[in-house]
């Protein structure tokens, strides 16, 4: 898979690619079955390795043929009944019962989504672990602070990444908090189907809706009733991620800001090239960073506009345009991800620069100090730059808690 | 004030009207000056009663005022110092002094969300209430589910209503668990000035942090360090209005349907009448809800694109984006908050017209039953309900937990 | 009215304000009555004036009475019917017969529309003839070029400025092909009560679909069958509107970058001030103008979402997205079209700044011209500026196009 | 390639995938090189058949390779230098030369633009055509028409398809509307190193602006001057793309609603299937078409916040973000395109339901009816469906125009 149009989107590897999503049908799938057969509600003889049964060559037949019910689960059965045919007659036959088309699509979504935000996660840890080694490196590295564009007063790089910092942090918070429920309603999120069958068990059976339980165990989710129509973990999930891009977008406005020429104070570690000037050396990660940050908002209002459409027992259309979207959001935020740890790992931070700056532009950054200075009948004499050094413990600790955790 | 093009729009009261945020910023300025002058930074003559001396009449003139520097702060104290001028002069001298603009629309900002919070969170319980009512009431409500617009199996109404009530706990969650932080950081965020003038005391002050933590107390807000470009706090607002008109949007569209004089298995309590038809009573309340739900998304990604575009220590322009769409989205989210509130405690639910439909429709949505029993080699008997009931026990629970902590 | 939340409002005076779109209604009503005493329908006792009947004063009592309908023209027609009341009860009685309250929102918001649109027409007009003139005069000023941040090649100040003017005369074409329909249609689009009425006529009536050509002419729009549930007019106005914001948020970024101080290639005329900070110059225009260009196309989409949901033969709630929407989105970009025509009018641009930056980078920009010298076998002697000011002439053409048109 | 997430992405066949996309930025380098040689500016040793030098294969080394740079066309470059190596070292040698990345990828983008919405326009013909069919044909079917879902008065499916059509005629007009031009501008839109190399030419050239006219040419394309931060041509073509869902989505809504079992006025043609319901047949077709018409108004405006983001020569990642979002916009337009034309064609009309409708209703929808006639002193006759006949005209007459246009 290549996607020329989206640089960097090799980062984002397998996941949620079409073979990762059919993948995770059949783990569901199979999932299902298993627990089927485990509860006693299905004949021993329906256990069946569903591994192998279908591909990644299938994926296009498979495309073409989710049009005609609207979703790819509908042919997806059909193919694996068809091959389990005369080897497993009793699989063939018994697969799928109980389930509805929404609750594979659902649950392998969430599948797809947790392993996607676990290597968010990571990208994020990793940030935290930069930032913070940013933070105290530069605690007493002086430089312009700047408002609406304009030089300000003095501030310190440490302070500037404290800002990131924080950001990334409160991204991490609301990544980490995430909730990947399982799905299994049935065709119109009762279970009917599966109490049905259950009621015809030789034994006693254990309480249909525990199947769902059994279900997310093995598949690694959370325990969940039926969401079909209650999307709040699609919605907290995109919320999530353009919190990331929002804090990665944020820095990297800076990065290109303070790496342009005239300013100097920062550059990438390894800058891009150009197809034609042989002397420029493009701040590329920043700018493919920034390229997320600017579409993800959108991204993540379509994935609240289906949750808001969303009508009956299963939605006519708002639930269909979760999917893509949700691929294309998750995926993006990795390689963002990926792309802003990259970045803050090889940033050249050139304290020369920003002193030279802050020293040139002195009178300006120093005219609020005067007339602070004039106002309690005092001289400007220090350095005036406040409490930037203790705004840095709260995040460091913050950071501290995280990187303590997450090795533990 | 009257909004003639956003119906309802009165139910928001005076929340961050005009006249409301002139009155937050008065406050965040009097709050500052009041701890300067406790702290014994500033002479106890500073201390003046500033209510009253900015009133609504001013609003034009300030508003005019704010396009000069870009926001309404800059006038607001010239304005004020003016008024103290003869009266107060010590505190003219000092009024502002350590602060940004930044500060005091942030904190204003803030002062005007959390009350909004407020009123949307008093909905949300009561839409709790409503909702788990709802519930009980329809335990055995049985009705025709519907997918993709078409009969499919039967569910009950009790549970499309324990639907419904999840949507809205989760709401409640997210919208509980929002934080309301002061902005307290002087031109970039160092407190630089404030430290200057501290510096100046005749007696040791309390360290100047501290002073963001007294202003936070008198304005009933949550300390917390500089966040100028970390906007976690107003996207994670934006997030949870939008969640709740996701929530009322979703029933919002099962009352449209149902209530089509076709279906007719609910109706609002007071339809709205027509200008022409006598006969009309439309469901003009879920019209108005929907409305809200429909242009919701759009407005949280236009707060995420603020935070993403930070930049230096203030944003050139995406600060200033978040402002109006902060207040749209938060009256917004008001109005169609108690719309739903109303909507919940006037509807009709027409249990006879969900029987006659269920049994008309019974050889459809019974399909699937007979299909399960032929595979399970039993009889197609039951009511094949499955386990409805049993899905709505963990959103009453999480409801009754709701209303006990909120009566306490 | 005032805005303290997004300055510069005041710039849009009373364009779709409520008190204009009240108004608005009311000339709706008067023409549509005017037109059935004409063509004999009506008696000419119900001619009346329709004029003060309703003011400003009802906009408060009329927006809450809305709510009940879903929309203003419900409480409107009642208000006036009882005004109208014994004075002419003729009047009273024929009063709004023939049409439905989207006919009459529909129109006045168009009504409000078209003077929206001429406001922003006439700031495009300016601009066009002030960046013609930039162009003109900077044709020969040099400065660096940059992409991605970087410095590129050498370029020339008038070059910039016609990307500008590009920018501004696509949204000037644009802006210039909408068309403001009139919405007659009666209950569900078909004139059917304005029919019945006819056919009762005494004497024989001109064709009732003329009836909206008549009110089209009276109030100034284009005659149109009804387009309760075709909302193209609604969108094309949202797109040229962010087409316009589009244009003023391109240039306005090129103000702020090149008016960072360690560039200082152009400044704001009058930069705005700082609360705290007494030497700084801040781009506020241009601030401005970049939150607009920001928040623009969320509304934008928002439009087109509202046409995209619309359903039967009036929407359920899409409908209603629009008019609050389209009253904040135009009036924003008459907000930000006068904010950039003052920009450019004032803008300063430092060529002495560029030049020096030209001779400071010129191992850098003449890198690519080095290569290709080397691959020519020539040498690198000339400006490098290739056709920079042949490119003008286009712009300049079409600027001279709409000059020469618009004062005729 | 497949996309299991959005069902029916094959009817977009190979529009804008990567190899595409790959093919279209050889043939752009291919025009230029020609032009070079022709114009005798390139030794003719310099011609070289680019064709199959680089193919499908090289998709994921080039994908990755784009990163470094920011974008796809500086490996591609090297590859095709490599390959060309000692075949044409001329051609390795001139290749590219005069252009810049933004060239390629912006003209490629153009051509896969210009053939998207090429077939966009056979399918919005051949919905006319079916539209007008169904128009024609339903003069005389009279219905209930709904406003706010419920019963308003009467009105027939020829008017409401007259509605459908004339949203289709109006994306059909601004899809024909749509220019394509080349970009051929250099580093930095001066074509400075283009005019550097024909500086050296040993025989006079043509202007080299012609040059870009004979790329365009050459290309199929329009000739422009450079457009690097003029974004016009990518947010027209999105607009016109969202216009087209906007009126597909509308339809379906009906579609959607009117084959609810309730109603069934309507129903798809061959209803999809349910994955365990058997009686079930979904509106399929109608659910990914509104799926689409949910999720583009999202990606037209991140085209034009990447149009409104633009700064400098070319952007800092604004400009990065359109490419991926054009093709997703494109390619699904193309596919709720065709899906719509599909469901036109099978649309199947109940006018039997139709009828009974509204002889159940009759007591409602004649309501205004009566109250008209008692207003005028008349009978309530007729059918009242008042100029429903009168108002399918004029979209059947630019039905017609386009017709017959489009088979000249």
């Amino acid at each position: 898979m290549s996607d020329l149009l989206w640089p960097g989107d090799h980062r984002a590897g397998d996941h949620l690619t079409d073979a990762s999503f059919l993948h995770a049908t059949i783990a569901v799938e199979a999932a299902w079955l298993g627990a089927l057969v485990d509860a006693g509600i299905t004949p021993g003889g329906a256990r069946a390795d569903l591994a192998g049964l279908v591909t990644d060559a299938d994926a296009i037949e498979l495309a073409r043929g989710a049009e005609a019910s609207g979703n790819p689960v509908v042919p997806l059965v059909g193919l694996l009944r068809d091959r389990l045919g005369t080897s497993s007659p009793d699989a063939a036959r018994w697969l799928h019962r109980g389930l509805t088309s929404q609750d594979v699509v659902d649950t392998a979504l969430m599948l797809g989504a947790r392993d996607a935000v676990g290597a968010v996660r990571r990208e994020l840890r990793a940030q935290v672990q930069a930032l913070a080694d940013l933070v105290e490196s530069h605690r007493n590295t002086p430089m312009v602070a700047r408002t609406l564009t304009q030089h300000a007063v003095p501030t310190t790089f440490g302070l500037k990444t404290a800002q990131w910092l924080t950001g990334v942090l409160d991204a991490y918070d609301d990544v980490a908090a995430l909730v990947f429920p399982v799905q299994v309603g049935g065709a119109a999120g009762t279970m009917a189907a599966a109490v049905e069958l259950a009621g015809a068990a030789a034994e006693p059976v254990p309480t249909v809706t525990d199947l769902a339980v059994v279900v997310a165990d093995r598949l690694g989710l959370t325990p969940s009733t039926p969401w079909h129509t209650t999307r709040t973990s699609v919605t907290r999930l995109g919320d999530a991620a353009v919190r990331c891009t929002d804090a990665w977008g944020r820095l990297a406005n800076d990065v290109l800001t303070l790496s342009r020429p005239e300013i100097g104070e920062l550059s990438e570690g390894a800058g891009g090239g150009s197809s034609t000037m042989p002397h420029k050396a493009n701040p590329a990660l920043s700018v493919q960073v920034r390229r997320a940050a600017l579409a993800a908002p959108a991204l993540g209002s379509t994935l609240h506009l289906a949750a808001a459409e969303s009508v009956d027992e299963r939605a006519d259309g708002a639930w269909h345009t979760e999917w893509s979207t949700l691929r294309t959001l998750l995926r993006r935020t990795i390689v963002a991800g990926s792309q802003t740890s990259d970045l803050l790992a090889g940033l050249k931070v050139h304290t020369d620069r920003m002193a030279t700056r802050l020293a040139d532009a002195r009178d300006d950054v120093r005219a609020e100090q005067r007339s602070m200075a004039e106002l309690a009948g005092t001289s400007a004499t220090g350095d005036y730059l406040g409490a930037a050094d203790a705004f840095l413990e709260a995040p460091l600790a913050r950071a501290a808690g995280i990187l303590a955790k997450e090795t533990t």
